[in-house]
């Protein structure tokens, strides 16, 4: 396996040094290994954010850890989920007695740990909201949200949610922010080819040369259709229609966040903005924010995610709003 | 070929609108279809910075056109050098009356173009003098440094340049600065696996799965070894003694990137970086600048370049001014 690793069983350990080493200024480690929080966490008590998730997936999750962002971040294995503990001691680190929101992807083992967390939080005598991100449109159908999966779109989240706890809201009112960005937000991924976990030694799934898979999960899980490669303009087009059929979007203005999922060149993630821009201002619908990158990644898929959030003034305010972490640095309008 | 691409020999001007379309803020068309700009040059004349390269770098090059750092940059195809035109134009663009800093790599067709580029700008009553990176210190003996390609750490040299120009320098004080950073910069690779361009359809050199190449060039130019996949902390020793053993290093500060080549989870990227930190600081270097990211790739390349820079107390502070532009934002401090 031509991979840039140590023993393949220790990867995610080994990675969390590095980036402690390279982000003293925005990243400090806790007494729980998986558990990251903020160098600095200000100085006036907010209500403390709180994310999680499997490794494999970066800057996703501890990417988003930093000023304006989320405070402390509970950290899996490789596409797997953080523990219990994990999620209980993150939002230990998180709170400054305001409370606590949890804003976190729908996966089984996140919502059973997260929910196993709360309790233990409780009996801290620590309040904890939860928002579960469900912005795949691809996973489920329309009638079964519980069913789909948390992809990019979390970001958005994040984002909302974490600028509304740095304005000084209160706990109802970060989750309140942090649902409607997520309930505002639909995202969808094509696959272009498979990914290996260090630890298996190779992919789990295949997808075959000259084929693509429409709604692949950020793990590998199926999508809806396995298609021959179309150009990118069709790639847009397939994301942005199946987007647009699953929410009403119209002359309003949006988020746009196209997002690499490990191995696309940059240049290619470019080019598909420009196909998505150019289809949405032809429906009368802005994209005032614009992100292209590789912001949420399956370890070196090749592929792509496309997700949209619908802004009101609050949600545009709060994407504006200052931030730093390692996945995302807002100056400020 | 599972790409993001149409026709596979428009991917750089499909590529171009996307990024247009994505940071009007940043940069804008220029009258040359493969010359972008600073879409706000900034009030008072400065020495205007430009740089130029192949596509499929990405962020490289037109990634670090910005406040803070290049004011115009040449843009050329896929792994190909600029045309003397699009240089010419890109000095035209950044001229503002005080000369042009041009800060590029060494390339046989680069250093072709740019000097025709020159000639043609001095006809036009512009000044421009160049600084060639060369920090690969794997592409040729320390006697030849002619011969030495420029690779990542060019960023240090636009950082440097860019900011002195930002100061309001003159042009040999900008020249002197950016030769100085160079000066001070080396640079290695190891590669991992090939990568194509679109245009050929499939990969034009490649690298055995179960080996990889240490000092591979940014478009797979054949480096100095190749060996079996070594642990993480084998390839970081192996780089940094390569590095350590060309450029005297000892007891300064430094500045340090660890660039993925494209595909290379940034999971990785950190791991790689908690070694180099590491191996750094038992010999007393300290790392005080920290980049760990895919800030110069080669398309969808698996493998990882490693820069360092000898900083003084001019570079540290160059390097710490603000600047802002796709593939590089800092705050200042």
């Amino acid at each position: 396996m031509n991979r840039v690793i140590n023993d393949p069983d220790r990867v995610t350990e080994d990675s969390l040094a590095g980036v402690l080493a390279a982000h003293p200024d925005l990243l400090a480690a806790t007494e729980h290994p998986r558990v990251l929080r903020r160098a600095d966490m200000g100085g006036t008590p907010r209500v403390g954010v709180v994310t999680g998730g499997g490794s494999g997936h970066e800057p996703a999750f501890l990417g988003y850890v930093g000023p304006g962002l989320c405070d402390a971040v509970a950290i899996g294995e490789v596409f797997a989920s953080p523990t219990a503990k994990s999620f209980h001691a993150a939002f230990r680190e998180a709170d400054q007695g305001r409370g606590v929101a949890c804003l976190y992807g729908n996966y089984a083992g996140d919502n059973m740990n997260v929910k196993m967390a709360v309790k233990l939080a409780a009996k801290d005598g620590i309040r904890v909201e939860t928002v579960v991100a469900n912005d795949d449109c691809a996973s489920a159908p329309p009638d079964q949200p519980e069913n789909r999966r948390g992809v990019a779109g979390e970001i958005m989240m994040w984002k909302a949610g974490g600028a509304l706890s740095a304005e000084g809201a209160d706990l109802e009112q970060v989750i309140a922010v942090s649902r409607k960005a997520i309930d505002s937000t639909r995202s969808i991924g094509i696959g272009l080819s498979a990914c290996t976990i260090p630890a298996n030694g190779k992919p789990n799934f295949t997808i075959e040369a000259g084929t693509m898979e429409v709604g692949i999960g950020h793990h590998g899980e199926h999508g809806i259709a396995v298609l021959p490669v179309a150009p990118a303009r069709e790639m847009a087009a397939i994301m942005l229609e199946k987007i647009l059929a699953d929410m009403e979007f119209g002359g309003e203005n949006v988020a746009v966040l196209v997002s690499g999922l490990g191995a696309t060149p940059l240049m290619e993630l470019y080019l598909l903005y420009g196909h998505v821009d150019e289809m949405l201002r032809a429906r009368n619908i802005t994209p005032t924010h614009r992100f292209v990158g590789n912001y949420f990644t399956s370890l070196e898929m090749m592929g792509v995610s496309l997700t949209l959030t619908r802004l009101d003034g609050e949600l545009d305010r709060l994407l504006r709003a200052p931030a730093r972490s390692i996945g995302l640095t807002v100056l400020g309008s």
